[in-house]
């Protein structure tokens, strides 16, 4: 239902009060067929709010030839729409700037997790998404094989740097984040050293977000944690190092760029009559 | 106001329920300062709506050391806000989220307006933005020097290859867009060969967009207009080859990659108390 | 979709918490049938609405026997409704009155449409229309055989005579509006007399609107104009005195008087049981 | 709160994504002052909305020169607000739009309640009111000097034809009404003739409406409810025969076309720098 | 329509951004029967609502075996619903709330009910609602065999004692609500003795609400009206001493606890696989 | 701004198109004074959102003698609101209705509290709560003391009979969940008996919850756990036998008699003109 709220305002953003150019050139409206295909490989995302778009257009039959997560190459037909002619045309672009941008972030996300297959490490998203577009682009990050972190500041507690300087410290904030925590939700810190690493666990972190250490830092983390805690690493991790971290005994690598640096997949539609 | 509804789903999209962390750790709140710095060089976009997103948080103070438009090296500070600390970390990812994206286009932009200097071609952005976040992403594109094309399908018209393939030609849509048209819009219309921007401008189009031609091309079909309309070229041009146009006596250049492909400049917030 | 959200407006106004009158005196609902017909001589408008209305009140079967755009004469069964004897009830006075508001105004335009016949000359209307009515108005003029100018201040330029004063003079209103103007939008500019005319054209106006000329004056401007741009004329123009209009060699009239003055066309609806 | 939510729909409408031709020809704003000045005669309605409606576009101070229900001469005064030129500039249509046609209903009023001044008898407005403008159409009826009738079918009770004939006669549909009535609400009925009137007086209706009866009949119901109920009478009723009912014995008159037919009263706003 | 609305707040309220539990254990949906029993005795109501509700959740079908204003027995079955077992297991808390509360109201609605049978007396309720819920509560009541009062202050006239204080007095309070009454309403006044009880009767009370009035003075009240205008008496009437005014000569007693005071019936629902 | 939306709302359903009354029988607006005081003991819960509500009305001072979360005695002054003497009056109801609302659950949960004063458990609510007033009766139980399970389906994981039953059983549901589960947030599971306890704990429950246990079996599954997990016990608690309770090794005690058995709390407000 949130979704449908979205798609209305996209819509509306692309259309607003009515396609000038289609209705010009089009009087009378038939049957056509439209498909869309890559142009590059890539991992698809996003192909299940299609039917969702389409439906405030008309009645149109979706054929996918891909389902989400799954891989693609190049020149692969992925989806075929049959419907109304005007309908496939209003909706094009919307269409293809949606799928092009989730199935950016989904083979980005497959980068990741293919460099990190065999190890118990989950790689996770952040809260550095597009704004408006969060749950599409967390989406993503599932269809290629991510974790999400939480969905936003409501489902999930996570204290960082200004939260720890304005409370007063790493400890005042953990007392407080107790008191005041919801029952269900583990309370996660951000951590710069060894130093805050101990007091975190000692007043009762239950996951640690080790922030922009390097690998050496890392280990003497997870020498302190002794278990007692979950780590997230965070910070200077990309898609040409992530081999330097398979080792590591953490739980999370956590990446922005997942969401903020994937590029569009290039994807096409061609449309014709039937 | 749209803007307004725009900056309301963006907080409910991160915020929803409740900022459990802010909340938690921080039981009263008071006044802090947040400041806006810059990692990279870039041009500021967005800057204008950061008073908007904040007045939904309380009443705050900005002071902008920079404006939209303008250009910043690595490590300035940007603009510096000052109110409740609560608000501060609440906004603070939006905040960041929205500017970085939009200084990204804006600084991607300027790149091309800076390329077609001293000629009379302007950059224009096209429809392929992110859903939802067009009319940011156009004005990101104006902030950056360059020119808008239209804002949707209802403030424009552009015939596209899939439109005459359903019309039934170029003849046929661009006889029915006339008869249709409303009063105070140009026609335009995508070509594809000489032949073609023959048939187009006789038939009345006022505008026309050269799709991916190469440079021969183009000259010839400036030749063949000669200057009875305008002309606008698309596809294949990057910022790398940007030079060979520069000489052509054409009116637009478009490139959906100013939206598409810009990635974002990197800023972060440093917050303290006062 | 978006008549959708004026469509729950408006019943919203309508029926708010409940319709008490039918709730009351049919306490089981049952099937019936609602006649629409006309008490006057007419062209339809608004038909292709009543099926979304009435999709808010069940289902139900609309017969046309009059689309839109059609003329109809007094006693004539314009549309015939199955369903729900509740909906029907219920809907009945949002159906009319929105037919008898839309019929009221394709009939006038008709009436100028016709007498325009036979010339190249476009009949206009403005946004002078009702509050919260303007698309469905203006596809009203559209029904009634007319053109239709710009929707909103967002899909068209016209420089009136306020911007021109506020803006400091023709010369500078152009030269800015061209500067900041998005591709694919004719200038349109208000003038008062051959002067301005002139300067108008001189300074790339694409369509001048004469503003409340005589005839004499009128043909003045098209000779200035030499075919360079388009000629609208408004103001003092109405049915009765619209044929002096007819050989002029202008491409637009435009008429507040569509939207604002026509008056309803009276239709009822009868019902009964079936 | 409501009447926000109209403005907001109102200015959408008009201003979409922005006003292009404003923002182009003034680039940056300064002070004006606009004056709403008349150009017939009339009495004012819809002032009282006006800032309303301002507040959207920055801030401004209105001075009226006339207030709500007051009457002008032709070349008067009404109304100058003073703020941004682009505010001005872009509301100055909607605020006409508006005024002129509240303006309009209120002098139509203004003409009934007049002819009707000395007498008990209320004149009533309908529900045939534009759609979308319902609250503001009966607001002007008011400060014309009416009486509303309800708002809509959840504020009041009218049992009409319709209604009569689907319950299955007179009889059984005040039964049942009485039986559902909400505590608070008055039963209104719809009747054509004398043995109506008894029964539906018989049966227990407040209000009884004599619809479409010619004096004499309207005498005779008059005669035969002896003060048991409020009668009033609709139908046939106009500004040139209202004299002839000015001696009846009856409540209320009411007349759909205080809303449908009343015609916009012209108004026009001169603009100038501050 | 305004229950769509309703159901999307509430969703949003419980669901938001999604149910992590069930998206969580139940990867691939498939078909289950949810059976909605009850534990207590009592009167259903809100069943109407259940398909309404469902229908965001997909395609179900629902059997009643009770419906609205039924009474049931601890342990039976109420209501069968049929389909994805996904939309029950995410429904379910919704549809249990919305019964058990609503089902509450009619249960204890129809103890005073019963306790007025064979008199004329009908049971009202009152404003006395829970902010968000007041046409369900109101519909509530009636499934429990009450009669609605006003639905909100738009649709009936209610002067209770602060405004009769702030107008200054009955007789003012009167005269003014005469003169801007809407045609349809009926005047109803609180009165606290007998003199107010004269005064308001004799200034054009239709109604007098009886505010805390013990049984002696409800007869005086009685007695002095002599049948002019209705009586509601309001106020220290509960389940226990209703019995004390089955014999007066009143039209209505109202009381808040109707809504405010019931207590929730409990039901559950059990599911499985089909 | 969430809070907002829903103050909109109930403002609407209350006053809709207007206030009869009130704009009835006051003419011209005036100030005045408002006093809410108590009838009888209570904790106050909803204070906070009054200035938000009279927002709506005008601009208002609200003095506080007591605050969310304080204890008031019978016939104390609460809260004092002084401006628009049609802005009380037209308030007054729904400030009430939230007041004695949340006040009444306040009340509620404090005596819980109180209960378990000295030991570690904390008292939490559950999502058995009024739809669509869940953020504000949550809020009501924090006020008095308790502490807040998840807010929604979107924010906290608990498997429930009918999750386990449909995923076929405690260890494929855990499993399940642990794969798909976000970061941060603990796995809480329902479970029935001793061998349920073993098995949730061993297959990673972070939460076990002890549904309808007596002491006896809550001692045993508190033994089981030694201490691996957290523990929360439901069903069969309330304020009568909570003391039996006090001495267990336990973490939670949830009830949904919180929010949907707490009684209102009786309130009144007294208005004089100022």
């Amino acid at each position: 239902m949130k979704i449908e709220r979205y798609i209305k305002l996209w819509i509306e953003e692309d259309i607003g009060k009515g396609d000038i150019t289609t209705d010009g050139v089009i009087e009378k409206d038939f049957d056509a067929k439209g498909t869309i295909f890559s142009k590059e490989n890539g991992v698809l995302a996003g192909g299940i709010f299609i039917p969702e778009i389409l439906k405030k257009f008309g009645e149109f039959q979706v054929k996918f030839f891909k389902k989400d997560g799954e891989e693609f190459k190049k020149h692969q037909n992925l989806i075929e729409v049959k419907g109304s002619a005007k309908g496939i045309l209003k909706s094009e672009r919307l269409i293809l700037n949606l799928l092009m941008r989730l199935s950016g972030i989904a083979t980005f996300t497959r980068k990741f997790v293919k460099a990190l297959e065999g190890t118990k490490i989950k790689i996770l998203d952040t809260r550095k998404t597009t704004p408006g577009l969060r749950i599409f682009e967390k989406y993503a990050v599932k269809a290629g094989g991510g974790t999400n972190h939480r969905m936003g500041l409501d489902s999930g507690i996570l204290i960082k740097d200004n939260h720890i300087l304005l409370a007063g410290g790493i400890e005042e904030a953990l007392l407080k984040m107790k008191k005041n925590r919801p029952a269900g939700m583990k309370i996660e810190i951000e951590v710069k050293n060894p130093d805050e690493v101990k007091k975190a666990i000692e007043h009762g972190a239950d996951i640690i977000l080790l922030d922009n250490m390097n690998i050496e830092e890392i280990k003497e983390a997870v020498k302190i944690s002794k278990g007692r805690c979950e780590i997230e690493v965070s910070g200077g991790v990309n898609i040409n190092n992530i081999e330097d971290y398979k080792n590591l005994d953490i739980d999370y690598i956590s990446s922005g760029a997942l969401t903020h640096s994937a590029k569009w997949i290039d994807l096409s539609m061609k449309v014709e009559r039937v």
